[in-house]
Order: structure tokens, then C-alpha cells, then sequence
């Protein structure tokens, strides 16, 4: 085990010294030549120009009758002019306008003499009521392309509507920069190919998966290596192979300062490490390298520090060789919903989801675990926080990159408060049926519900708050943080709560009372959760000393994290709904039957999405649903049990 | 030849109806599966549930040691607490959290006893000096995935994070739905298969490449089938042998009322015509039917009808068995620079290039003829027009759908003045320096760049007037028209004006008097261009009658066009720039020699585009490429003549 000092260099100078030394070492595009018909998103290497002019020849523009012009010269309603037979020629859309002719007059403005009609035509006179200019209803040759000028300049993406402009130029192959090529090395003994039935200790390599769909999706080619098991000899001699293949390597894993972790030696033995150790958060232990004039990036074996990672530093590699920027990533600003600090020492990226809430737009930060791919699956965008900066209040503006279309993010109902597996089928039936719409949901608790709209941060959200005082469940909270009214509380199901234990209940757990026994396990929910407030009261009313339940203060944010742990063993009972034990088998001792309301604040009524959200509500295919999963009743879902108004 | 009525029915109409007649005839997506690692872009056939969580094990998410968190209960910097080398285990991130521990002290906290070191972890007891918490530092079952959650609902497309995330979560195969397999069967006799060296006559086969992209970029694939000829029946029978293995099939061209269109009565015989006529402009003899559950397009010949076609009316039908929408088309409000007028009787789509120029977004109208691909090229949108409506005038703010995303329209230099390639090879320069920047230009002759200024629609313009009273060129123009400045006349080229004629001068023209004579023809540039204002000048000063002039009229929009029509003999002579001569192979008889400025409006002056365009003006690349070029004379580009304040 040995500790390399990683260095804290800023992640801009890090980039752009990265991207001057690769410049020095050679590090540069290929071109390759493609027929036209291959070359949808492909990046041109050089301008190109048009070979010949189109149209190449003058085309008839209209079905009609080619003339000279001159004959027509003169032509009125009132003095029509007679054109003879050997005097014009018929002639369809496309033709080429006939020699001695330099106009053509539509069909429909050709009129016959009496006691002819159109089968004559060609061979009978015609009468025309309208003179006709010079090259009219004529395309003239290069009328849409003139031979020699530039159609596009280089480093652009061919558009469907270049890849016709250039066939009908003449032009049959086009220079494009070849595709990066990107190795993708994964190193780590525990590291094993993703299966359905792993094994503890496995970790399951897709972040080669993710890693090739990005730059994929960026234009450069991956080219996914065999996992090497953590040994320098092994891995130099992968990364050997992979430089003499690629355009940049990535090896990933094996980045930081820990036993193990020896790649930056790996890449000093190849080629050269030019940084290790960047100033961000996540990604600090990179490693930028070259070896030759291939790129080399060290990636952190944590899938959200290798995205952010590779969204930093290898997307600015790939953007070097095509010479253009790539798609997406629209900036922002939008209000903070909750505080987030950072450290002084580190530029930090934080995903969050973003929602269009009346006017504003609304970042809610996500987990910041390195580990938590779905973060980044339920991400709208990635929050800069700067180096030197400690971070955002609540309401503070901040500066987002947007991960989807704004127009998507402005049309996704925004669901803050508490959980229910429901919501995603709500977020399900919604999108079926409005493809245009989406749900974003954020499991914060009941509390955390009422909070975001109070601030104006949601559109609706999940509550299910019992009263000591009245045993009614919500109205006496609602009533008491919107005492100016502009909420409606809107009825949504009954579900069981109640302790999820191991199947068949093997320990015979009837109450949280059998909890404070020794060596009994409990796995809790977090303040402010309509769950947790539901556990307190139990204990309250029964008496509890809530000090002596072990893993009391161990919080969980949804039922189905909870339900996992009990099923994993790591606890012996925890509070929850009955959908949730039921999706993992588990033994279920029912304590209540509550109350589970949506509350949407007036300012959000009328958009399309909770309107649509009110017909998932009233709708069989969501009563359906809901009986498949279990454990809840429903009444009249989607009636305003009352307006605070 | 046959008259059909077309009727004139709504767009919208026209669309919700076809895919409400679809919907009853069965017209449905597939579903198939596909592995995770080819699922990039795909888009889900069904809602994806969890099938294990993540981590699917308690992992140490540090490398240390794994002990009982109440065996550090206690620990300060004062009191630390000594762990004994039975009570804890030595463990790397990832590894499975050793039986009876249920926390993780990371190694940077183990402090060794006097005469012990890093070598003898795990035989010899450590010393902490603070306590950890249960589950610190472990990453428990379902801290990223729980078990039967859902990760995704139907029909969105599946993205980089999300394929690691079903990874993950232990799934290996995902239901998507099968790319719409759409076939585009090209038609016409005349219809060639694209080369460099067309025939007089032929039509190049481009549009199903043109169709092939678009259908692609949203989500299908394309079936392109082979070019039938004008016969009904082998048209018949390439359309039965599409329908039956497509789900939408576009039969091109032969959609109109004319000779040899009898598009409808093939579909009528395969199945069913539903409209035929639709009231919109480009497009309206397209023909919406279908063959048992096989929708059929068929769409105008004209590339720009079709891909206007395709827009409206193919794309709601991949989006409908997507049950998604597709990429790009954000809306904006666009202020129009020139009026644009349009019946009452259609809905118009007219290509628009959008510059932001200040704080507006201004939309210039491109041409509207129905056979400029390279419109569509050019084009950084569409404004629509609506049925009953007449049209705008400039300045009124219009509808336009981005072709392109919004960011690089921002950072795109709008030119609109005189035309000269070298405008061109300046777009060149930039892009491939600055690969932010682009450049869009609109030719509109030296007094249309003037207008633009003053209007505030563009960043810059090309303008070489002479001033006839002075003898000198744009000064007095820009006096005149800026008398309150806010203008800066930039230095550009000198360059070479002259007549442009058959190579070898076989008819000695000299002068524009020689084009007085009977038989020779002349094309000229439009009004407002200082080519224009040349020719008239030099007309004047020589006392010669344009009317006697044959082609005087006959008016064309760049140098090129000129120089093209001169080669292809439909012209004698025409006056032009030396480059455009040079580049077409012309004779060329020199006039004057002209000063070729650039206008540069204040407020653009400290734009990224404007500075990246002096920079290239000054640079030694752009010197290289006018003399390659021919007829230009350099002296100090970039140079400010004269701040107009």
C-alpha cells in the first residue's frame, strides 16, 4: 500500500493544459472519405464544395408548354395571342427546356380553340390570355446550387437536407473526420460482467456501458475492452494494446490513492502523466496522461465520478478531434429548492432535477453519493457549484447544465413530498397517455411536500400527516401552514401501514414494543416523513422509549428502501406499507389503515399536468393498478376533499 | 392525362384525422427485445422494474477497516479507543461488509500504536479517535436501486445512465419497441440514381437519402426501395410489396393533378385514400392512405414539398408508435426582417435563417421555391404562416420551429449585405478556429446590408456602392444613412469587376455597348446590389439604353449565379466578380477595380462573432485563400476606415 500525493489543480486549467499538451504530442483528427448516403451525423473534415451546379440543366418548372418568350409578348385577356404547333412544345415538370424556348407556361393557362381540346395538344394551336417573362416558370441551372460554391464548411454535422444538397451538387463521397475511436478499459479483481443473480462482493461492470453510450452519443466510437484483473502487469499490457488502437483510452478504476490503485504508475510506464488529482468533486482522483499522441484518462471506478469525469474532460477531447461542439446541454438558471454546501477546495457538480413551477424553474438537488447511478438516470441537469465557493441557500439562483430538452423539463408535473410507489405508476399512466408529459418526483416526506409549496416548488405532492389531537389525517396541517388558503387537498388512496418483518415473521414481532428487546433491529424512516411521525405517535401512545429501539435513528428515505433492508436481514423490522413488503414477500403486521392526500397548490391547478394527473386519478387503468400492488383501497380518487381557498 | 380534385382540407384536420382512421385499422407498435448494451436511444416498450437492488450486497465504501460501530462508541481525540486486531477486518471499497461489523473506519483514521506500521494492519490493534456511526462509510442493499422499483416507464428513450442503472439493477434484456420500418419507394421516369455527371433531363434520386436521415434521426429505419418507372402497375406492385413489410410506406413524387399522376389511384387500388389535398404550402398534393394497418404517405416529388411533408405528417406517425416525441424543434418568437406574404387559402412553412442579433431573434425569409434543397441547408427554421392569414410585414414578431438548437444561433455571426464567396471562405476561417461560432449569411446586395443595419438585423455586411458625384465607394452611403453614426466601415478587399463571358471571348465582347447588338443576351444582378449600381453606372457614363439591352431583367442574386448561366450559353455576358470567372473557367473583361468593405453596426462590434471575424480578416489563412481565389488585392483587412459616432 503506498500513498501518491494527488495534486489540487483547477479542473479549467487541467483541461486546457491537457488539451495543449496532446496538441504538441500530435494529438489530431482523421479524415476518411464516406458516400453521401452514409454520412447522416458524421463531421465534415474540410469545406465542401458543390460540383455542379443544380439544377444542371434549365428544367421545366411546370406540366405545360415550352415557347419562347417573345411569342408571348403582348398576350391579354382581351387580345389573346395564338401559338402555333410547331411554335411550343409539351413538356412535364423536369424536362429540359427545349432549345429556341426560355419560358413555360402552365397547363392550366393554355386554352384551346373551339372544337379542340387537351388530347390535340402538341398538335393543335393553343391560345394564351397572358404573356409570359423570360425564364419564368423555369428553374434555371443554378437556381439552387451554383458549381464551385461552398455548401458547407468544415467541422459541421451532415443534416438529411446537406446529404440531397450535396448529391444533387455532384458531390457522391464526402471528407469526415473519422470517429474517435475511445477504448474503455475496466481493471478490478471484484470487477465481474453484470448477471442477474450476482454475488456479494461482485461488483457489476456496466460503467463500460455508460461510458460507451456517452461518447456514443457525442460521435465517437467505443470500443470496449475485457475486464483486467488488479495487477500492473496486466493492465500496462491492456493499455499498451488499447493506445496503439485509439485515439484515447480511458482506464477506469484503480485512479485514487488507496491499496490497489497503482494506475497513475501504469500510465507513467506507458507514456506520461501530465495531472492526477483535480480540483472537482466528484472526479478528484483523475489521472489526464498521454502516451504517444493518444490521450489516456484515468476514471474513477465510481460511476457517477467516471460520467462526471468523462462529461469533463474526455467530452472536450472528443469535441477536439471533430473540431464542433456536441448536442445538448443548454445552461440555465434556476432556484435553488434546498441548501447545498461544498467545500473551498473543489469546483463541485451536483445533479438535480429541474421543474418548471408557475414562472420559475426549480432545482432540487439529488443524492450526491458517488455510487448512486439512478441519480443521474433521474437528473435534469448538473449544478455547478465553483471552486472557493461554500455553496447555495435555499433560493439562492445557480447555474445549471440541462441533461434533457427545457422544453421537456417545462412539461413535467413536479412531485415533492411523500413517497408511495403509486407515484411512479401515476408518473406511468400519465406519460402513456400524454407522451408529452413526464413526472419528476422527489421523496422528501410529507413536511418536505407542504414546505416545497409553500415556496412555489411543486406541483403536487404526496401527504399523509395524522393529527394527535383530532386522529384526522392532513386537513389540520394543511389548515395550519396555508392560512391564507391557495391549496387543495385532493383525496388519493387508503394504504396499510404497518411492520414489515422477515417472512412468516420468525420472530414473532407484534408491535414496536418487541422492538427495545436486545439484540432486535430496527430500520427507521426520516424526520418529517408522514412514516416516521406515524412511528413516534405509536410509541408515544404506547408508551415507548424510542432510545431503546437499536436503529431507531437509522433513516431511510422510502418504504422500499426499508423493505430491502429487512429482506437483506439487516434489520428485523421497519414501519412501512403493505405494497412494499408484498414486492419483497415479506411478513406484514398491520398497525393502521391512513390516509394517503395529494395536495396541489392553486398555482398549479390548471396546467396541463396536473389536469392530466386528475384524469390518471379517476381512471380504471390506475384502480387496476392499484389492486395489483396491494394493500390499498380507494374511494373516489382525484376529489377535492376541500379547497383552502 | 386526368384532372383530380384535391381538396383543401386543414393540416391539423387533416393529420388527427389520419392518425384517428390509423388507430381504428390497427396501426400499432411492435415490441422486441433487446440486450441493455444495444439499448442506446431505444425507446421502452413497457415500465422497467428493478429485478435486485443496488448494491446488491452491504458494501465498504471505503478502503480501511470493518468493525462493530458500538466498539467505537466513546472515541474522542481524548479518549481514543483501541481496537484489537480479532475485532476488526481489513477491507478495500466494494468488499462485502464483513459478517457482525456494521460500519467502516477509512484508513486515513487508523492510527497505529508506537512501533507498529501500515505493513502489520490487520495483526496488530489500532487506535481511533473518533467514534463512527452505525453503517458509516457502508454502502447498504438498495442505496442506489431497491428491488422492484421502477426505473423507467414506457416509452422514453433510453440513455447512457439509465442502461448502467438497469444493469445494475440486475436486468439484462429490455423491451423496447421496434423501429418503425418506414419504406420510401422513389418514382418517375425521368429519376435517376445520383452521379457526378448527370444528363440533361435526368432527376437526381436524392430525396430518399434526404428522407432516409430525417425518418432515422427520429427513430425508424428506413427501407429505401429501388426508382420505379411511370407504369401504375409496376407502381402498384411495388407499393403491395412495401406495405406488407413496412408500417409506413412513402411513395414519392406523382402526388399532383398533372400527366402521369395517378399516385391516389395506386393507393385506392392497394388500399385506401383517406385525403388528397391538403391546405398547406409546400405540400399540397400530398395523399394520406393506408393498406390494411400500414400507413402510406404520398409526398410530393419537390424536395422541399417532401420534406415538409414528412415533417408535418410522417413524423406524428413514428412519434405515434414511439409514443414518444422526438428530438428538437424548440419554438420561439422570431421578429421578421422582410415582409413575406401567403394565401389565405394554406397553411405556409417558409425557411427562415434566425440570427440573434442584440437582444432579438430575427428570422430572414430564404426562398420559397419549392426545388431549393439548399434551403433546407441554410435554414435555422420554419415560421409558420396559418391558414387565413395573409402574411407579415417585416418586423412583426412570427412563430418559428429551430432547426438547430437555440445556443448556437446565439453564437452564430449574422451577415446580410453584398455577396462575394470570399463571405464564405470568412465562414470557413471562423468555424475552424472559433468551432463555437458559425456564420450565416444572406446575400441581399450592399444597399440590403444597409438596411439590415439600421434595422439592427445583422452583425455585418459586405457593401461596395460607388458614389458617383465622388468617385469613391460606401462612405458617402453610410454618411448619408448613419447621419447619427453607430457604424464602423471595416477594410475587406479590393477586387476586380468585370464582364463575364464564354471562355476564349468568341464574340469580342468588350463593353456593355457590344451587348446592345441583336441576339446577344445579358443577365444582371438585382436591384440594390453594387454590381447593379455598377452596371447602370457604367451604362450611364457611356450613354448606353439598358432597353436595348436583351436580359437587362433578367436578375440574378449572386456572382456565381451569373457565372453559372454564362457557362451554360444562356447568356453572353454578365458583369461579375474575377474569382467567380476564374472559378467557372469564363473569359473576363475587366471594368474597374472596386473597394469591398465590411459594415459593422456598433452594437455588434464587441461580439465573440465580430471579434473572431476581424481576427480572420487580419490573419495570414485568409490572405493565402483570396489569392488562391483570384482577383483580390489585400491591403490592410480588418482595418477600421472610418467609426461613423
Amino acid at each position: 500500500m503506498a500513498f501518491e500525493y494527488l495534486s489540487n489543480v483547477a479542473l479549467d486549467e487541467a483541461v486546457s493544459g491537457f488539451l495543449a499538451a496532446l496538441d504538441e504530442r500530435g494529438f489530431a483528427p482523421r479524415k476518411e472519405y464516406v458516400p453521401v448516403g452514409e454520412a447522416l451525423g458524421r463531421v465534415t473534415a474540410e469545406p465542401l464544395y458543390a460540383a455542379i451546379s443544380a439544377p444542371h440543366y434549365h428544367a421545366c418548372a411546370m406540366d405545360g408548354i415550352a415557347v419562347a418568350a417573345k411569342a408571348t409578348f403582348g398576350a391579354t385577356a382581351t387580345t389573346p395571342v395564338t401559338v402555333q404547333p410547331e411554335d411550343y412544345i409539351v413538356v412535364d415538370t423536369g424536362d429540359p427546356l427545349p432549345e429556341s424556348c426560355d419560358a413555360v407556361v402552365m397547363i392550366e393557362d393554355v386554352v384551346f380553340e373551339e372544337g379542340h381540346g387537351i388530347d390535340e395538344l402538341g398538335t393543335c394551336p393553343v391560345i394564351l390570355h397572358a404573356s409570359i417573362a423570360p425564364w419564368g416558370n423555369v428553374r434555371q441551372i443554378g437556381e439552387d446550387i451554383c458549381a464551385g460554391e461552398m455548401l458547407l464548411t468544415s467541422n459541421v454535422r451532415i443534416e438529411p437536407a446537406a446529404m440531397g444538397a450535396m448529391l444533387a451538387a455532384g458531390v457522391q463521397q464526402v471528407g469526415v473526420i473519422a470517429r474517435p475511436r475511445v477504448g474503455i478499459i475496466p481493471t478490478g479483481d471484484e470487477v465481474v460482467e453484470p448477471s442477474a443473480n450476482p454475488k456479494p462482493g461482485d461488483v457489476m461492470e456496466f460503467n463500460s456501458t455508460i461510458f460507451s453510450g456517452m461518447v456514443r452519443q457525442w460521435g465517437a466510437d467505443p470500443v470496449a475492452y475485457p475486464i483486467v484483473a488488479d495487477k500492473p502487469d496486466l493492465v500496462q499490457k491492456a493499455l499498451v494494446k488499447a493506445v496503439s488502437e485509439c485515439d484515447i483510452v480511458l482506464l477506469n478504476a484503480g485512479s485514487s490513492a488507496g491499496r490497489d490503485d497503482y494506475s497513475s504508475r501504469v500510465v507513467a510506464a506507458v507514456g506520461e502523466v501530465l495531472y492526477h488529482g483535480i480540483a472537482m468533486k466528484p472526479g478528484k482522483p483523475a489521472i489526464l496522461g498521454c502516451a504517444a499522441n493518444t490521450a489516456i484518462v484515468g476514471v474513477p471506478g465510481y460511476p457517477v465520478s467516471g460520467i462526471i469525469v468523462i462529461e469533463q474532460m474526455v467530452k472536450p477531447l472528443i469535441e477536439k478531434l471533430l473540431g464542433c461542439s456536441t448536442p445538448g446541454g443548454d445552461r440555465v438558471k434556476a432556484t435553488l429548492a434546498r441548501p447545498c454546501t461544498s467545500s473551498l477546495k473543489y469546483e463541485e457538480f451536483v445533479r438535480v432535477r429541474v421543474g418548471k413551477v408557475g414562472d420559475k424553474l426549480v432545482a432540487t438537488p439529488l443524492s450526491r453519493g458517488a455510487g448512486v447511478v439512478t441519480s443521474f438516470v433521474k437528473a435534469d441537469g448538473i449544478m455547478t457549484i465553483p471552486q472557493n465557493s461554500e455553496g447555495y441557500e435555499a433560493g439562492d439562483q445557480v447555474d445549471v447544465r440541462l441533461l434533457r430538452p427545457l422544453a421537456d423539463i417545462e412539461r413535467s408535473l413536479v412531485v415533492i413530498g411523500s413517497h408511495d410507489p403509486l407515484i411512479d405508476e401515476i408518473a406511468q399512466l400519465i406519460h402513456k397517455s400524454n407522451p408529452e408529459l413526464s413526472v419528476a418526483s422527489t421523496h422528501v416526506g410529507s413536511m418536505g411536500g407542504i414546505v416545497a409549496a409553500k415556496r412555489g416548488e411543486n406541483h403536487c405532492g404526496g401527504i399523509h400527516l395524522l393529527d394527535e389531537a383530532t386522529g384526522t389525517y392532513n386537513e389540520p396541517y394543511l389548515e395550519k401552514h396555508f392560512p391564507k388558503g391557495g391549496v387543495r387537498q385532493v383525496e388519493c388512496v387508503y394504504r396499510q401501514q404497518g411492520l414489515m418483518v422477515a417472512p412468516g415473521n420468525p420472530l414473532g414481532i407484534q408491535s414496536l414494543a418487541d422492538l427495545t428487546r436486545e439484540g432486535r433491529r430496527f430500520v427507521n424512516r426520516q424526520k418529517g416523513s408522514g412514516t416516521r411521525i406515524l412511528s413516534d405517535f405509536v410509541c408515544k401512545r404506547d408508551g415507548i422509549d424510542t432510545g431503546a429501539i437499536y436503529g431507531y435513528d437509522h433513516e431511510e428515505f422510502t418504504h422500499t428502501a426499508v423493505a430491502a433492508l429487512v429482506e437483506a436481514g439487516s434489520a428485523d423490522a421497519g414501519m412501512g406499507i403493505y405494497s412494499a413488503a408484498k414486492m419483497y414477500g415479506l411478513g406484514f403486521v398491520p398497525v393502521c389503515e391512513e390516509q394517503y392526500d395529494l395536495l396541489i397548490p392553486d398555482y398549479a391547478w390548471d396546467t396541463p399536468m396536473v389536469q392530466a394527473l386528475l384524469e390518471v386519478l379517476a381512471s380504471d387503468a390506475f384502480r387496476a393498478r392499484m389492486e395489483e400492488l396491494g394493500g390499498y383501497r380507494l374511494d373516489h380518487p382525484g376529489r377535492v376533499r376541500r379547497h383552502f381557498e
